[in-house]
């Protein structure tokens, strides 16, 4: 199984936002995921670092109210 | 084996950039990327999607002409 959990992180703290992630698409702002049970989520993020073979995917906060 | 091969996308046409990458750290404008036999590689781009079962990641290439 080759899909990777994903962790946000936000204020040095992450948290596991997503298990199982197969698909994730970046669009504008805002990123797509998508894990192997179907579940979907859209989140105002930015991709920090992949590291595959660990099942790892770290994503930052975009804080919608510094823009 | 959990890494993946990144393609980046130009004009329309996908070529096979790195194989078998573990790591992948955005920065900025540029993405560093390294995989499993040590091979390193940045490149101006920007990520279009990841297929993780796939074992596919696709990136857009930024044409530094056009910043």
């Amino acid at each position: 199984m080759c899909e990777a959990n994903v962790y946000i992180e936000h204020c040095g703290k992450e948290e596991l936002l997503l298990e199982r992630v197969d698909k994730l698409i970046p669009h504008g702002d805002e990123i797509y995921l998508e894990n192997i049970f179907g579940q979907r989520k859209t989140i105002a993020a930015r991709i920090k670092e992949l590291h595959l073979i660990d099942h790892r995917i770290v994503l930052e906060r975009i804080d919608t109210y510094s823009k």
